[in-house]
């Protein structure tokens, strides 16, 4: 295992020029061939897993001598559970359409040109993560099916894991006559590394970076390469004065209670004073029963402390806060333009979603929030590339440029125009 | 005329958040007030011609005085052609149709939402031009029509062609009753402003330059802000063995002679080594006579001046160039492989044909040259946002991400996400 490399800048230089040139084979490569590579790379890893395992289990040493916690350890383990995951998730990439090579809106022009849109593969993409090791399966994955080469740069403590992960992908691009170098992995942990990575514009079409916020933050802002990224995950729930509010209080609960830790969670319940006295008591005993602390403005601590439920005072620093843990901030607003404002200052252009019956504010709320996700009577949670139909996700965005929300397949490519002639010429 | 602040950070901060609240406005605008403030402009042009002409006085002079070229003085200049055609280009951006708001693709999901795309704008955008004021006009129609803010720093030599040009903009967009300050000139001619516009993630979401390749790149290396952008036009046209020779000649002579300083003209001829000899006398003959320099490959040398006509060799550096000029480089390969090897390795990813009666061929070329515009039977000189059928166009993009080729309004906005339920929760 190279840890240390004399000289790092060469070597990840040498990776993105391998990279480049199979990420133009790979552009090329029909959909049956990279289907191939994906099951014989899934076969590969449940053929593999007690090897896989023997690999994981330095990382998992290394860790524990390190003395990480108990779910950092968790989140590095390969359990027989994760191995099998990891070959069905490649198994459901292999069942979705080839994006690459795609051709639509071809129209006739003028003077007799047919000019239309092809959709083509990025380039290379770099992906850089953290502990978790099924990442570098499913980004494979996703990079294989949609022409990318890709360059895997994750965390240094699970390096062992993930080189033995890059070994059964590389030997799948093999068997299916692809160029098995479209996947590296790095294996140098300077940290150095991520800083050629993310500079490489020769080299590297776009950098996605998987894991927290400082991690995302710290790469959006040195990076040459453009990134596909989400910082924050604020998302909101408006429930309007006309809401149903048996279905504000489910979807509510399912936006805040469902998972405490994804960025689609619900992190700032916003109520129409009008309808404040007759849905907080019966949401609030839900959190209170399910352990969620409620953090509110003055009127809303009236009315929970009214009910003889427990809330403390809300900041302003509440309002800018992802806690991805059981806790929500509950503000009461006069309306549909208060509650937009207060997303519109507030809000990580994530996912927000608006309770009501009333057809022309869900329509407002739909037009003029300016997140990835708008929903009108549905959980924030459903901002997802499974539940969206993508088949996978390789990310969340929150860019305005390209792809916005879950990133799938379709987020890996871009369109380039294609004109069709027979002879013309321009006058 | 303001021309120096004592601080530029201060206002291009100002100029930018008012930027951030007009588009925030102008996004949620519906199509009949974005149209009334293009004709309102429009016909505010037509009144002030004599006006605008006066402003222009003051800038034709200074540049004289500075010493300026008359080429230079000329792109400046506002005849009453240039005036009138700026009106009729805004009558042109009101006939198109409003991208803002479509909804595509929505499919009941089996959780029973229904999940789909809605276009948005992309917020602010930021143009950094050279001295045509015509930019002014067309791209802040552009941005308007689309729900963007615009923030336009044109060449310091226009600045009192373009003052004036924006306050008949921001009569329009008042007349309409849409926030004046969608449309913002910088007034400063302070070169940092332009450091601090570019910088400004907070407040814009897109800089496109409008000028050569020297402010392009500055841009480029220095900005924050993603970059809608081309670097070069090293345009290509390649004519297999199986062309028709005929097509060959027109196409070929039209993509390097019908002007020769768009980034869409041919820069570098390819030609099947079982052709040349058949084509390169006829096409050099039009080449000759039309005073274009031909810099050729030994093979092509032998053959043109077998055939008495004027050529000299060409180095590496000319397949990297764009002349931009009547220069032509031409080389003889071996066949569709290498021909697409060399664009590979010198193009600019902008704009390449091929010329073939062989399908496979044709299919091959479209699909496996990655450039933003790649083109069959037909001269290059078409990639234009006119031509494509985009009405008009802001730039082009030669990126890999959002926006390939011509950008017209479709490029100046992204897709959001949209969800309709009926309070869906996920499971």
């Amino acid at each position: 295992m190279k840890t240390e490399l004399p000289d790092v800048q060469a070597y990840m230089r040498q990776i993105g020029a391998a990279a480049r040139k199979a990420g133009r084979q790979l552009a090329r490569a029909h959909a049956a061939a990279k289907n191939q590579a994906l099951l014989a790379t899934a076969a590969a890893i449940r053929r593999e897993a007690q090897a896989l395992q023997r690999a994981n289990a330095l990382d998992l040493a290394n860790a524990q001598a390190a003395g990480q916690d108990a779910a950092f350890v968790d989140r590095l383990r390969l359990t027989d559970k994760v191995i099998e995951s990891m070959a069905e998730g490649l198994e459901q990439i292999v069942a979705l359409p080839d994006p690459v090579g795609e051709m639509s809106e071809l129209r006739f022009r003028p003077s007799g040109i047919q000019v239309g849109k092809m959709r083509v593969p990025l380039g290379v993409v770099g992906i850089i993560y953290e502990s978790r090791p099924n990442v570098t399966i499913d980004a494979a994955g996703l990079c294989i099916k949609s022409g990318n080469a890709t360059i895997l740069r994750g965390g240094s403590e699970a390096v062992h894991s993930n080189q033995a992960l890059a070994q059964l992908i590389q030997e799948g691009l093999r068997s299916a006559g692809l160029p098995f170098d479209a996947v590296q992995v790095v294996e140098t942990t300077d940290r150095a590394a991520v800083g050629h990575l993310i500079a490489d514009t020769e080299h590297v079409d776009v950098i996605i970076p998987r894991g927290g916020k400082s991690l995302t933050s710290r790469i959006a802002s040195e990076a040459k390469v453009p990134v596909i990224k989400h910082l924050d995950g604020i998302c909101h729930v408006y429930v309007d004065r006309e809401a149903d509010l048996d279905k504000a209080v489910v979807v509510a609960d399912n936006a805040k209670t469902q998972r405490y830790s994804p960025c689609n969670t619900m992190e700032t319940l916003l109520v129409h004073e009008q309808v404040a006295a007759a849905l907080l008591p019966r949401l609030g005993r839900i959190y209170a029963d399910k352990g969620v602390e409620m953090r509110g403005c003055a009127a809303t601590l009236a009315i929970l402390r009214q009910a003889g439920l427990p809330a403390v005072a809300a900041t302003d620093e509440d309002w800018a806060t992802e806690y991805l843990a059981p806790i929500l901030s509950i503000r009461i607003v006069e309306g549909l333009d208060a509650a937009m404002d207060h997303i519109a200052r507030y809000g990580s252009q994530h996912t927000e979603a608006i309770i009501t019956e009333n057809h022309s504010h869900a329509m407002r709320f739909l037009r003029e929030v300016d997140s990835s996700s708008v929903m009108i009577n549905a959980s924030t949670r459903f901002a997802d590339g499974f539940e969206y139909g993508l088949g996978a996700e390789i990310g969340i965005s929150t860019n305005k440029l390209h792809a916005r929300g879950p990133v799938g397949l379709e987020g890996l490519t871009s369109q380039k125009w294609v004109v069709f002639g027979n002879g013309q010429v321009r006058t």
